[in-house]
């Protein structure tokens, strides 16, 4: 056991786009657990989007975190010293520590996680919030149906793999948008979507339109900005888009300039009664259990299938963090803190 | 039977607000009925908001009217004439004949009414389309629970002043918006909302506030613009928000100025989990018997009112078009085309 924990906190709420320095490392002595509290080495951090919206202090569904504060997180750790029964060294459980390489806990937040079903990073993953946010999204507010069409940006990411990847098993007609060649290729070839069109390349409007050619029934906003003005005219009546983020304006400092395209995305609301429903993958806890027998089934028969991007070395999480911003990771992005020590 | 029939066709699509020289008065000999045809005379023709998108050619989910096409509208007519076994001189029946003073039918698209339960012009409001509106949309899309507060804009109207009195019906708060102090004063003290503000008064935002102080859980959106700017900060976790119109915006002619201020609701929509969906009453016709039954009998226990704002003369119809569109009406706006010959 190292005698020194790392933390990143919050040295001031970025302007735009996150600089390193907005994340200050600091150092810290490992603390010892009291009564009943465990001691937690980490092993993996999950950098997800939603991170960017915790260091502003705009309103938002949770509370920003504060400057000084350790920035928030899941995290899969590792047992190392333990004064709760429920609890031995070497059980490897999912929490939200934080960004930091040691924390302590009274274990009501902690769930174990069994390394014998799959790699324990998969509980930050596919098996985790954002396979979740996928299949609660998808099935509860997006209701696909069989010969549907669903479109879905970040189509290598996270949830976008996923979304699409379930939709297929659901029977629907299903394009990704991606950023690159080589993701667009991973996604049609690896993931099995109909189609992936590259929102770098030229005339994404018109080449989404050929990839769809009975029109969206079910967008899966994850991104918005560009992406979300090509989808918007190949909506279907009565179409459901599900909004589990807005990627594209969270580095944001000021609203967008004119026109205001709100007036005629209200009016295509009402004149395709289309329904346009927010979720947090919070709210649909009760469907936890379904979910971790579906998606654990679809995983082993190779159904569902995910890639991480793995940064080595927890100095490394700001960077990392921008690079997710601007789309720089090829999967479910990580930061590998520790080995586990068995 | 006069010999000389009238009738309003479109003479060019309106740019920006209509003109009354849009719709020109043509003359016509009043047609003689064929096999299985009725003559219809009508009494009172329907204006509606809807009508200003029927003058455009922008894709909307109805075709507009041709440029010399007889004007689209809900008409409540009498049989003066029957050559089909269903009808009889003298019925009176609600049908989508349009702004004319005469017209044929096979029939198959008339309903007849009974003139001992109601006005008959109610079958144009609030036992008609605008009041089944506000029945579905508030019911089937707003879900509105007792003890939740409601805002409703043009309250005055005949889908605004429907959808507050169910809303109270249903045990909610109910704070309505209305343009000008007497509309204000109808629908607190006639109508039963717990509070009206005038939107042309100063401060929208801070007196709606004011009016709600628990927030806002359904907000039925008839008009977005100003007040849609009012009403979304206030919006709580998991509202509701239907929409069955945007009038604010139909004499648009092109985008307002930025900023845009769509990614700033899409995120709205994510970080409260709202539900925003499009309605069209004819999505709903499965609900028309349970809408009958429930409104008659509000209406005979007095626990719906309603208000009329009828127009005499045919000659008058574009006129009052242009004035429902600037807000001018208090009440169901209806043109009186010809007294009952009863």
């Amino acid at each position: 056991m190292n005698d020194i924990a790392r933390r990143f906190v919050l040295a001031s709420r970025p302007v735009g786009e996150p600089k390193t320095s907005d994340l200050q490392l600091e150092e810290f002595a490992v603390p010892s657990p009291g009564a009943g509290e465990v001691l937690l080495r980490t092993l993996f951090l999950s950098l997800d989007p939603y991170m960017r919206g915790r260091m502003s202090d705009a309103k938002s569904y949770a509370a920003p975190v504060p400057v000084g504060g350790v920035m928030e997180g899941g995290t899969v750790s590792e047992i190392i010293a333990s004064n709760n029964p429920k609890f031995a060294v070497g059980d490897i459980v999912l929490g939200r520590t934080g960004w930091q390489t040691h924390s302590l806990s009274d274990g009501a937040n902690l769930r174990k996680i069994d390394p014998s079903l799959a790699p324990v990073s998969t509980a930050l993953g596919v098996l985790g919030m954002p396979g979740m946010t996928a299949y609660a999204g998808l099935l509860e507010v997006g209701k696909p149906k069989a010969g549907e069409t669903l479109v879905v940006a970040a189509a290598s990411g996270a949830v976008g793999s996923v979304v699409g990847q379930i939709a297929k098993i659901k029977g629907l007609h299903v394009v990704g948008i991606a950023g690159g060649q080589d993701k667009c290729r991973y996604v049609k070839d690896e993931l099995g979507f109909d189609e992936c069109i590259d929102h770098r390349a030229a005339n994404l409007p018109e080449r989404l339109e050929a990839a769809c050619p009975k029109g969206i029934d079910v967008y899966f906003e994850n991104v918005a900005g560009p992406v979300l003005d090509a989808v918007l005219p190949l909506l279907n009546t009565f179409a459901r888009v599900p909004i589990c983020g807005t990627i594209a304006h969270y580095n944001d400092t000021a609203p967008p300039a004119g026109p205001d395209k709100l007036p005629a995305v209200w009016r295509m609301i009402l004149n395709k009664r289309l329904t346009v429903r927010g979720l947090l993958v919070t709210d649909f806890s009760a469907l936890h259990d379904d979910f971790l027998r579906d998606m654990s089934g679809w995983l082993k028969e190779g159904r569902i299938k995910y890639r991480e991007d793995i940064v080595e070395g927890f100095e490394n999480a700001p960077r990392a963090l921008i690079g997710l911003l601007r789309g720089e990771n090829f999967g479910k992005l990580l930061i590998r803190v520790a080995e586990c020590s068995r």
